[in-house]
């Protein structure tokens, strides 16, 4: 049975195509910068978004109607979930998906329901794995949508809900190494608080330390070769979230010699609602050694909560996968495709044209991206506006070869009076916008 | 000569009074927790906000004329300047008062005149201590106005700049100490990015350390016994700023080793525009075991930009406080005044409007608090909220008893359902507004 | 049946009691400015938020298990919840209360069905308020949760979906007639656009403007006495809505001819999502005489969606009481709790808990705001600063006695160089300050 | 004398070139849709931005030091900033510049003085027209930076401050018209509080519809054949201004019958600031048909304030430029670059390289918008979408054929139960990008 009968696989026909329902700049097979297209992107369609999310809003009900979302039995329904996502990820014809264990099994009403349910449907995940090629980029656990984690997972004040998470993310990461995941992601999403009235700060961040720390040993135990991954955001739907953002959660991190452990998985609209640009979050996570993968989306600018809308904007995916291509691209993490349709698309087709499009936008910037990194005017200005560094003065600076005392001397005695020099900004905006936009 | 020779010196008058240049709640010699007000709040006057600031803003000129304000001569006027702080303070009695280096010294065109000048002004400003018996709360370094410091002080990309303002702090520094100051402050205003895009933020976060490095050093150097400061802000007059806000603070001092060596001084605008609320940041700061100081000021919660207010919300004041003096008070820090009058508030008579409320709302607030620590049902509510983990199985999980495995199979074994119990924030909050408006 | 049985009416105790479900301010009899607390409040409590919300969010399920939230026959269920919601009325002994249609009753599979449902829930209800003597502040429409209106109501694409509004729209007005309401609430949630790419703005705003000429008209045919009002929200769940703030709608219905027919119901957090202070909105309300009723709630001051929590801050209700007493107070309108309990405060002394408490700072706030009215000291320095438009010179400019070059040469020849004087806005935060946290 | 000797006449040379000093993309020539790109764009250079702002910020001191801002005597250096600026839009290349009187013309101490400088420099700027050929596009004047003006210029509490604005928008109009200036902005950069409690709505209010009538009145009487134009602006410097966005000001005019009067100039950062998109405040602005001109610049969106960036997003401004030319492009209006290069950016080149990468911006944008509208399928989606306005059952809708009772019945009668068909906002966005990043 198909659930997506009238739809095509989707192919590539060039920028000239007039067919909605085609790529006209992924040829996954072009080549740039060594690797194919499919390679650099490693592209994940994510389970809840597309099939999960009814279509639902704080103000409205779900709008969208699709034949697993209708009542019977729980897990039969997940079945034909799964079916329809394998036969979306295969006529989209990416590499990878993504899930939350809740996504993809019915939760039951309990810990042996959960279980068992889980239990079988990742036996029917991995049959349609094999069926299709797909392969998983990372799983997770959703630790905050049930009633139990109102009050977080970790960091929750009651430790039996720490346990219960323990079990949830224990069987969900057992899951992702059996089906060959790359990763395994953590979001914390109720690990904050709604008030500092009844939250304990410090006793709340022990709570996280402890359970991270259970988490990067029962990697090394069962010998998973993917990457742990914890996901940033500010807020929401916490009024403060602990992993505010990407210096943030290093900070944490290092404080509790985690850092090896981890890498972080970036949202694009998670950046924003922290008040950074999405290419500060990369650049950032870049700096700080602990890039590891993206959640490819966008907010609203305007608006102040998670939108999670298909990125399109190549303009400023191109910043992103400069960052990315200069620091040598991904390497088990890839773009997954946390992005919803808006609520108004309820068309199945719709879900495909939220797909394509952003995929087109992810191969135009990565190949102008490309273009920025081949010839890198950007890294040849720094290069010119740091030289100073590299002299014997700023190499003494920086080794510790003065004190604040003969630095201070040594700069009195020279009349030191140095002048500021162009930053260059609007010049290297233009070199950016140039390659975007330029001759081809 | 007075510059305020029409307004007394300000008096406790108490609640009924009618008198707008009268304290009503500000009674210094009031006992509260053992401590005077005047011991616990530990105010100062900012030199730069109340005396330099001249009422221009990006879009219009000066308002204010002072008459230092006027030409003449630059020395002339940094002591007339001195003169009717002093004269200031002692009218308005608060013990304490802060300083850049280029507020009280005009900076002249080297680094020659800069260091007489400044040298100059530090006796003359010691001379008022001894005179008025006030005391200096802390001091810093003007690194962000001068063109030099456009693209950063320690972050810049010229290591002769790092070097200049290495210079002003060693000064600095040096004055702070001999000042009898019983901290020091850094506040990194163009230590961060207009644009990634010309901006090397590995480098510039090396640089930052090695300045921190070198100012820790010479503090112990000097034998200087005040705290070391950083004062957390996310952006303007940059992007983006590198100290962006507590957690961001703290990790890049954690990384660098940096954690025993500074503690914080929080902005309450400052934390604002960076997500955050000021309770929050106070709280993050103890929880982190960084907090330092205070700038007690607010900003507008509708306008994006640092508008420096004086503080008049005791509510939120209550909630601050109440942290500072649940974790015992200050030790060096204080409440320094981080605010100015408004542009149109022009006359002289305006200053001390604007400090008499906003020190009556910090006496409020103190009192507040203070009421609510000393019978702290938000601390029960707490303990009774953790208990859990206080339990055996609570305090196995926390020490390591438990593997990620061994917590799973024991909460499957137990069949394990934990149900949400209440946060009771709307409680709470009644507590909170029943002490700040209760019976008195 | 009671379905708070342990909790008893909250009674007034006075600000020393102890007890959490008593009210320490709130003593509905206590005259101010010649009327009680109770008919100067006018307080409602809002059905969808205390009966129909189940402690949902965005990314988790509800939380809170009410007995009328159980599966079960429709019908029982709604009587369930209107006993409940009667028996809370009645225990917290407020005298109004707030519906959308659908709130009271299901809305069926047919508007044959919403017809009968609803016009058998209103008997039961219009029993109920003879029962207990609690009245109806407003009632209102749903014309946003369910799919259908997806795509707006009055201005949705498919003038069906007007219809079928315009239907739920005059059943409700005339069922609210019927109950003695005295107003009628729109609020357009889904009346905007997700996207300026498929949404013809100048359609819908006619779609718009002939829906409430619709309403204003029927208004008038069945004789209703009470006021139509609108609520302005900038966003959410929309990206942008037509009723953004105070003065768009006006502009709205100035440009429509409709400025008599309707009056603004005004929501704090929708305020502050716009960009505004709630004063500001209360006080522009005035300005352009369309101030009607008051949703009282607040939003959180870091986080961009509404989180429509209870008022707490007594600061900000004194400035909009300050608004709205120095004008006369309310006239039909009230305080409409628009505002829900957390969703961790699961407990139904939580309900308890958010509206006392509530209500206590709303008679705070009141008292308050009634100090500085009775003394005004703001209205007399606005008096003092304006005083210059009460001259010759300044009603001579207002009333059209100059033209822009006889005014020119006029100032010319006067040789004008007019100075500014202080705003004292310090001052006057003083008096705010000093009024709420005064003697008593 | 040269002030930017080494820097040659700008020259488009296509997409391939390499010069950093040439556009790639603004063929000046080149026909689209019917005109040249020249008279599409028809754009401005802005003298405040370019040639009077100093580099300063509100933490820093100016960095430019371009030879007229140095000391000496004002009408020599207004003469030699003349020079510069006509040099500068010569090489540049473009038709228009836009300024307010004290950029032209020092303001002196006395309304005397003002008036000869102004009329001298005028007639300085009116041969510099002949000799270069360069348009005034439009005039203003600043009646916001001088302190007089610190409580506003229209709306100030003291009538002569309206008298001495009004003395300045008088001459600067007339100046407007001697040079040809093809529109007169006003922008009310004062016109709103700093806080309510000093500030009486209504008055300023009725004073600001008064100045606006009086200048349309002189408009009309000397017989200005361009358009008055508003500068709607939410926030900054002041907390809170009157012409808040676009809807905001139409209403305003609405209600005092000057909406034929005036039309709007539209800045992307002013509506980015008020919580808008610059897509929106356009397309909002044709809906109520009052577009006029804009100012071409960006906010940074991560910052709350004022950044006058340069505009960088051919995505935006391609947005944008759909709105204009689908309703038939510019009349008198233009782009004028309300638009500074980064205080860092202090070298004469940095200046050409801000105005030559935004022009080819607008350039691109200009054609990919064209590309839209001339196959319009969002036009197309957008008839089909409504398309059930335009049946009878519409019309008679529309034209009040029904009751809301008659509508009612109707509905019932015909159990209507319509559909939410999609909004297609996934397709639609492709099908933008396709345009932007398509074949050429």
């Amino acid at each position: 049975m198909s659930y997506f009968e009238h739809i095509p696989a989707i192919r590539y026909e060039g920028p000239q195509s007039e067919n909605a329902l085609a790529f006209r700049h992924y040829d996954k097979t072009k080549r740039v910068l060594g690797k194919t297209l499919e390679e650099h992107l490693r592209i994940a369609v994510c389970y809840w978004h597309t099939f999960c999310w009814p279509g639902s809003d704080i103000f409205g009900q779900g709008t969208f109607h699709r034949p697993w979302h209708q009542p019977g039995d729980a897990m039969e329904r997940a079945q034909m979930k799964a079916d329809a996502a394998f036969e979306f990820f295969t006529k989209l014809g990416t590499p990878y998906y993504t899930f939350h264990d809740t996504d993809v099994a019915p939760e039951g009403t309990s810990l042996k329901h959960y279980r068992e349910n889980f239990s079988r449907m990742v036996d029917y995940l991995e049959k349609k794995q094999q069926d299709t090629g797909v392969k998983l980029l990372w799983g997770t656990a959703n630790l905050f949508s049930h009633p139990r984690y109102a009050a977080g997972a970790a960091t929750n004040p009651n430790p039996e809900v720490f346990a219960y998470a323990a079990t949830q993310v224990c069987h969900a990461l057992d899951a992702t190494q059996r089906l060959g995941g790359e990763n395994y992601v953590l979001w914390g999403g109720r690990e904050g608080y709604e008030t500092p009235l009844n939250t304990d700060l410090a006793r709340e961040r022990e709570q996280l330390a402890r359970f991270l720390n259970m988490v990067a040993e029962h990697k090394q135990k069962i010998g998973f070769k993917g990457m742990l991954l914890i996901e940033p955001k500010p807020q929401e739907p916490t009024k403060h979230q602990y992993d505010y953002d990407v210096a943030t959660v290093h900070g944490f991190l290092t404080q509790y010699g985690l850092q090896n452990e981890f890498r972080l998985n970036i949202e694009a609209n998670h950046a924003t609602l922290a008040g950074h640009s999405f290419h500060h979050e990369i650049a950032t996570a870049f700096a700080l050694g602990v890039f590891g993968s993206v959640d490819a989306n966008r907010g609203d600018p305007q608006n102040g909560w998670d939108t999670d809308q298909f990125p399109n904007s190549v303009e400023e995916l191109t910043l992103a996968f400069y960052e990315i291509l200069r620091h040598g691209g991904f390497t088990t993490g890839g773009m997954n495709f946390d992005a919803k349709v808006r609520r108004q698309s309820v068309d199945p087709e719709d879900l495909f044209y939220g797909h394509v499009g952003a995929i087109d936008n992810l191969a135009l910037a990565l190949e102008r991206a490309a273009a920025l990194v081949e010839n890198d005017r950007l890294e040849q200005f720094k290069q010119q506006r740091y030289a100073g560094w590299d002299t014997e003065f700023g190499r003494k600076i920086l080794s510790g070869g003065y004190t604040l005392a003969t630095l201070s001397s040594d700069a009195a005695a020279r009349g030191l009076n140095p002048q500021h020099a162009s930053g260059q900004q609007e010049r290297l905006e233009n070199v950016v916008n140039r390659t975007i936009y330029g001759a081809r």
